[in-house]
């Protein structure tokens, strides 16, 4: 039965990295556009990956004592206001509703970027003493921002996300909640996702509007483009002070609240695709995969083959997501429309396979056939599988391994962006200047000043005076 | 240990109804208001209750085929006009997006009152054969409707809902599901919620803007006002015929789809509060209660009595929510604290109970004390859960008998309403002139024309002219 390619080729990678994106997203059932510019629809199967990510992190916030609200989608212009460099950086990119059915309205509502500012007025209300901290609050929502420019997941002007916010008696205790929660991110993109980050601070050029420090998981595209995937942020007592978010501590003193706030979206989910697809189509880890195993029955119409898979599956069905496909559509069809929907595992099973109690597994990510004798499918299925999660993992971070580089001047970062694109290391003296003339120079931006430091020089890169710390750059999405 | 209700005493029912409703979803922590008018804040213990329902719900559409899927928040002006009868229910009470950042946008874009547009929209781009159908999606999400005025959970400038929409071969499909969908939601009402509803057809008058024929689930509350708790609503081909959603079929003949709708909202809270609960507070059924069993310690201070307490807890947690507050304030408080919050069972272990290997169970619902054996605390606990589940629906159901009255003319009818204003059953001619002339009079609508009819006369209520059908009449929230 050879692979007959029916389900429509998609442009390659090397030819079109931004063609062959949108090609898999539409290609793979993902999204659908609709007459809402830069506004997607998510298809069961795009959705179906986000629902499987939601759950598990959602597990990881309450294991770890947060609890779900849900504030309105509506912001006062006069409450987005009140801090100043919050409402600086999101004001020019917020959708206004002025009208309520025919009336005008007497003031402005924004329609949510972000939520700080309905959270900090309930804080406001509910916080009075000690014995009401912390206060470990998230949420699950759409927001939108009023982008030009718009790719589906990437960057659209609705999108899904969680938005955390806490507040806590003191700054040591909000940073250990900033901290702890990029540690959870960062896991989760290599336990679940497969996705390997790199944990750093921001620039205070890059940090978030009304953020004290905000810290970042970067990780590396196919293209040698970086991806912001996550976000943790410390405000210390900022937004507490424009909001008047105090409580009396033990000695009956007045005292303003220390805030975090941190999420993730379905960017995610681009990110998904363009650190593991292929030019065939998407690949999916398995502990995001909607369907972790296909059973296409070979030669269906004949006695028994039917009930086997069937048999299959019921089996199968215990341990993962399985389903079997027994359309009319030929098995070379078939084969293509779930390699292109990056189903972890197909299992291939006809006549001859019964009469040998086996089947054919094909791994999605490496091509490998294997015979699996049908006695213990259960146990072979189950290890493929935490094989496959974990060598995509090994092959991301082989892979941004051979696209980080180290650059000591500028003339070698400039080398470096034209011929292997991807992470450059590279010494900073911490002035915006440099920042700046390292982005007007090349593109490239300051991802982070990561965790772990290296000492790669002495001297900033780009002016050759003493620098301070060792800076991961990159172009980016 | 006297109860010392030193939790805020609750207007009670008796004296002012709509008062006691409000003081209970913000002194059980369900609720709090926000600077935007009409929208609510769904705290952690409110949001809980509607992640219960989510989840029940979610698991019951799965099961039935239903794919959940994501559209767009906002409708542009145009798209929201293609079906008329549509446009005109909903057109008076959106909320209207005019600018984007600076810029006036060139189409007014309205935040969703409901997405039947937006699904119709991406029905004509994916359905193409029979081989296509049916189309089985839900979504999960919040929707605008420009309320004048507002009430937590029963109506408000925004809420939380599911919309599920279907397109189908045929007309009977069509039907089938829709019939379908609103005895899930029956079901789920009486087994989930313990919250007994009738199942009819609304009538023409107070079908949805755009539907052919509404269904509708109506419960009874407290004080004998009816309740819309759910409506599934059938479409006929009217919107495929405006939205231009055509299949080939078998034959290969361009035919229009058949369309359904339906959906329940976070009003299932504001149900269940005024069914359930008393003047004392909330009182939930163990299904849907956040916390299910609350343990509370007595002279914790005394060595064993927290161990033994927490001891308790790690048994328990394996069949259901259990808690422990082991916090500073007194046994009385905390009675009074958890009584406000509805939990279904508490629990008092002191180290006179531990002594005789017993613990005090008190029933939220009838107050009874139950002195139960430690050694077998785990099948207590989950038997009472079931019983507590299952007397909740038949109290609510005996109060809906106490409630329902016949009434073969008009005199009848506003006596009862004016001595036990409830459910009112009465012979309907079909007229949209005796439907209006009833509101007009006496201020109740027909809550629907049930699918258990009943003969309870040969004429009209209001005319006397020959009667069709049997009408559930009720003054409505």
């Amino acid at each position: 039965m050879t692979n007959e390619k029916m389900v429509t080729a998609i442009t390659s990678m090397e030819d079109d990295f931004a063609k062959w994106y949108t090609d898999i997203v539409k290609k793979a059932d993902l999204i659908d556009y609709s007459s809402v510019r830069g506004c997607m629809i998510l298809r069961p199967y795009g959705y179906a990956i986000w629902e499987l990510i939601q759950k598990q992190l959602d597990e990881r916030f309450k294991a770890t004592g947060h609890e779900n609200v849900y504030m309105p989608m509506f912001i006062p212009e006069s409450l987005l206001q009140k801090e100043k460099d919050h409402v600086e950086g999101f004001a020019p990119e917020v959708a206004w509703v002025t009208h309520g059915g025919d009336e005008k309205l007497s003031e402005r509502l924004c329609v949510r970027p972000t939520s700080e500012t309905l959270f900090c007025e309930h804080y406001a209300n509910i916080v009075q003493s000690y014995r009401d901290l912390p206060k470990l609050y998230n949420q699950w929502c759409s927001v939108v921002r009023w982008e030009k420019t718009t790719r589906p997941f990437l960057r659209s002007l609705e999108f899904l996300w969680q938005e955390g916010h806490t507040v806590h008696a003191t700054a040591e205790e909000a940073e250990k909640e900033t901290i702890q929660q990029l540690n959870e991110y960062a896991d989760f993109c290599e336990k679940v996702l497969a996705m390997p980050v790199i944990k750093g601070q921001k620039t205070d050029k890059e940090k978030f509007a009304g953020a004290h420090s905000t810290y970042t998981i970067e990780s590396l595209m196919h293209d040698g483009k970086a991806l912001q995937s996550g976000t943790s942020h410390n405000f210390g007592d900022g937004f507490a002070k424009a909001f008047g978010i105090q409580y009396t501590d033990k000695n009956n003193k007045l005292q303003y609240v220390h805030e975090t706030s941190w999420g993730v979206s379905t960017r995610l989910i681009g990110g998904l695709i363009m650190v593991h697809s292929d030019n065939d189509g998407l690949v999916l880890p398995p502990k995001v995969a909607p369907i972790q195993a296909i059973i296409i029955p070979i030669m269906q119409h004949k006695e028994g083959v039917l009930d086997k898979a069937e048999e299959i599956k019921n089996e199968l069905s215990k341990i993962c997501r399985v389903r079997i496909d027994s359309s009319d559509k030929s098995p070379g069809w078939k084969y293509s429309e779930y390699e292109m929907k990056g189903v972890p595992i197909r299992i291939e099973i006809g006549p001859r396979d019964i009469e040998k109690n086996q089947a054919v597994l094909v791994r999605r990510d490496t091509r490998e056939k294997i015979t699996a004798n049908l006695s213990n499918i259960t146990e072979e299925i189950s290890n493929l599988l935490c094989k496959i999660q974990r060598e995509l993992l090994e092959k991301a971070l082989k892979h941004r391994k051979s696209k980080t580089s180290k650059a000591n001047n500028m003339t070698e970062f400039k080398e470096i962006l034209e011929t292997n694109q991807g992470f450059i290391k590279a010494m900073w003296c911490g002035s915006e200047e440099c920042e700046n003339a390292v982005k007007e120079e090349t593109g490239a931006t300051a991802r982070c000043v990561p965790f772990e430091q290296e000492h790669i020089g002495d001297t900033c890169v780009c002016c050759q005076k003493p620098a301070k710390k060792m800076v991961i750059w990159g172009k980016a999405y």
